[in-house]
């Protein structure tokens, strides 16, 4: 076997006109969630590879969010939230600090306050006539929302111009009634669930609850905040879902190397791992610390932009389990320095995580299990050590176990000990080491990268003025005739009518048979 | 909007370390279908592909097909047939004489003897041990089969390596269970249906039944007569889908802009339009001929390479509808010539189809809606007049007319004038060469042409030795769990257990107080 590596152009037959132009100089809105930097970390990247192309990348926020989130590359257009997105951030912060031990009603608790004080928020953004006429005015190519923030969809389908949804999972599961794919329960399992695509029967059954369960619970939750602004804004006749049903794409950050195979339609495209960026070396400090630990390499230990913190009593858990390895440990942390802390642990307030996971040095991950960082890892190849708190973490976990890709441990149960010996066993195990690198090999032979993709996708999109070709005639049904209920009531009916007409002329022929016969006996 | 045409080179990001290496000198292995000429068109055009690509190529046939179809791009394995082919090929040109007016009892009669007698010729294929030794000694990188013959499936499956099924529509259906991928029948047309995804309640009906009825039928007849040969040349528990749902990658010759979305799974790989070639120029006297017609332009007319002739009185309709366009018309045909043939039409035993299609002078094509034809006419941008006979025809004549490329007539029953006004319809009026000229050029906005792309998923295949993360569960999973009936019984059973306790526990109450309240009256 002979390779060669001409990176991309590939001419295996020039049979083709591929009428491949490129759209420049086209302007695109974003539409961010206004919490949530995961969120925004990723969009802004597409937004940046967008500026990268010659386009003009504005970003519609709130000036409170710009305060955080001011960026030279971008153009932004403000409003007035009303303090709405403080509230947001801090029912993000509740949400986040009691993620470990929050049960399923709290969860849905907040769901419903977080929906409630988007919906305000959006309102805001809407209702701010002098931005929509500035937003009208622009004449943007096209709209790229998030749609767990759902205000985009209405923003996009009062603009009327095409509207990309870019995302990680399921939004609130309206993502499925909106392009109309199937997820069949007995092997697509729900992402709020920690299951593989080999599901036992009870967890099936589980699956299957849920899914339906949180499918109806996320409609009614999504449908009584916005579906008021939907007819406000949009007209009377408009929902929520029937706002996002007009997008023209759906780029999810999902991947088949990583996420199980599930059924997909031709408007959503894969883009997982669009959010890795080209490995850069570290700084001159923090490169020094990492060339230190000589042949046994470094561990990187991150829970997110979002958990930077944790109680002194589990602190000292992760500190006393991180000083016991041979390993140099870069840990991002910013509470107070754990007494047991190991001299061979670095602490860091942010850590440059891309860059740390692509050096070569690198030999494990220590991980909530967000998106982010997963496909991170996956892309360079190191293994991982998955700590999991809430949303789509326990299902990302569950797919790198499943995958041969690390293990998973419990944050609020782990002792020291076993939290070193899951460590101690993805590094010493070979079997860790080269599933990563494998599975790296196979996530990195794509004939374009992902962020390639999702960048000509936007421009196809742009380029033609929308694509309803790929939109599947299933957002159009009700749902019961998407599920054929009306059919099947039909030929049951049918079915009934044909057995009862013949159950009543049998019963008729044989009443008569038996007068006749009966007659006889009484003549006789 | 500004554009630019640099053909394929993409490089918005250099981050990716997109490791498109390509595999040169592969061995491959194709396993064509016996009859069915225009199946072997495509596959050999992917072959072909697969030649230019440096690879070795060899095709698996009997020495029967070998004699028509022998070429010498490829190297070829042969097994004698003991006439099986013959016999295929004399009742494929029964059933396509016979196809505009066959019932459908007709055409499920003609499936059965076909699948009768394709067992006997795999039987004879998979019987020929030294063949097989062969076969096995050449280690091959990859089979590439057509699944209409399902033999390929069993061979790839007996010789364990990589398998490509690479297929126009649904092959017996059975690729549906060998991928697990949903058709929702609420919106997806069975392609032997001639609807769109636009159904009214009574073809919604329609296509669920016979979508099921299909189904049940052709699992069937392809079980009765592959299991066996399954059974014998893999084991004691495998069947015909088993060895199916090994497959790698499902090469389907669908579009996106041509067919309605539908679901699709990871290992389904679109590649419609993979057959269309470069235009070259046409032979000399063709060319003057073509030349000759002057400003009104060409109109193409062939139905495939199975309909070169029809019965006398249809050819005289169609030469007296041809003869009175102001274009001028060049005709597959190859029976007598009709006696009212006008002097605007050249009878032609074989047409360079798509050089024609794709010359600046056509104006339409009137065609039997093969997928071969519809799809050069999409990729070319000229609109059509189709003439469906059987198999997936009527179903593309569907979509051509829903899509706004052209118009149908029937075969059997349309009168000269009637066929006269379609063709000037279609002329004449300018949507449909404004659509043909919209579509052909989102169908060319591909990144990859679908042939690179074909290629691009094979070398992929190849190089890391199968794809099983492609695919499903869902083919694990017996029918019965698939459709979660196990779990909702156990649901019901839940419920009826929880009702009727409930129940119970009332009725006993209400019979303890009934009696007491009785005690009390009785006392009294």
């Amino acid at each position: 076997m002979m390779f060669f590596t001409p990176f991309i152009s590939v001419t295996v037959t020039s049979l083709f006109l591929l009428s491949y132009q490129f759209v420049i100089g086209e302007k695109v809105l974003l539409v961010p969630v206004p919490f949530a930097d995961s969120h925004w970390l990723a969009q802004s990247n597409l937004g940046r590879a967008l500026v990268n192309r010659g386009h003009a990348v504005t970003a519609v926020m709130s000036e409170d969010s710009l305060a955080e989130r001011q960026s030279a590359e971008f153009l932004f257009e403000t409003f007035e939230d009303r303090g709405t997105r403080a509230r947001l951030k801090a029912l993000e912060d509740r949400l986040v600090s009691n993620a470990a031990e929050m049960s399923l009603a709290g969860v849905i608790q907040a769901a419903i306050m977080l929906s409630q004080e988007m919906m305000k928020h959006c309102d805001f953004l809407l209702g701010d006539s002098n931005l929509l006429q500035r937003l009208r005015d622009s004449r943007y190519g096209a709209v790229v929302t998030d749609p767990f923030f759902p205000c985009g969809a209405i923003l996009a389908a009062h603009l009327q111009i095409p509207h990309v949804a870019h995302l990680r999972t399921n939004a609130y599961r309206i993502d499925l009634a909106a392009t109309g794919v199937p997820q069949p329960p007995a092997y697509v399992p729900d992402f709020l669930l920690p299951f593989t695509d080999q599901m036992t029967f009870l967890q099936r059954t589980q699956n299957a609850v849920v899914s339906a369960m949180m499918s109806l619970l996320s409609h009614w939750i999504l449908s009584s905040n916005f579906d008021g602004l939907a007819r406000k804004f949009l007209g009377e006749d408009e929902t929520l879902l029937s706002a996002m049903s007009r997008a023209d794409l759906w780029l999810y950050q999902t991947d088949n190397v990583l996420d199980f195979p599930t059924p997909s339609m031709p408007n959503m495209i894969q883009v997982g791992g669009l959010n890795v960026r080209e490995v850069v070396p570290l700084a001159a400090d923090l490169e020094t610390f990492v060339q230190s630990s000589g042949e046994d390499g470094v561990v990187v230990v991150s829970f997110g932009s979002i958990v930077k913190t944790m109680p002194t009593d589990r602190a000292e858990v992760w500190a006393a389990a991180l000083a016991r390895l041979r390993q140099k440990v870069v840990w991002r942390y910013t509470g107070e320095k754990p007494a047991g802390l190991g001299t061979n642990t670095k602490l860091m307030g942010w850590l440059p995580q891309n860059d740390l996971l692509g050096h070569p040095k690198t030999r494990a991950f220590v991980t909530h299990a967000g998106y982010n960082g997963v496909s991170e890892a996956l892309h360079h190849g190191v293994p991982m050590v998955c700590v999991p708190f809430f949303g789509d973490q326990p299902s990302n976990a569950a797919r790198v176990v499943a995958r041969g890709l690390g293990v998973k441990v419990e944050f609020s149960t782990v002792t020291a000990d076993e939290l070193y010996q899951a460590i101690l066993h993805v590094l010493t195990n070979n079997s860790y080491q080269e599933t990563a690198a494998r599975l790296s090999h196979l996530h990195r032979d794509q004939p374009q990268s992902p962020m390639e993709r999702a960048v000509w996708w936007i421009e196809h999109v742009i380029k033609h003025g929308g694509l309803p070709h790929l939109r599947a005639r299933a957002v159009e049904l009700p749902w019961y005739q998407y599920h054929l209920l009306d059919v099947a009531a039909f030929l049951l009916a049918v079915c009934a009518a044909v057995l009862g007409t013949v159950w009543y002329s049998c019963a008729f022929f044989c009443r008569k048979c038996c007068r006749k016969s009966s007659d006889k006996v009484k003549r006789q």
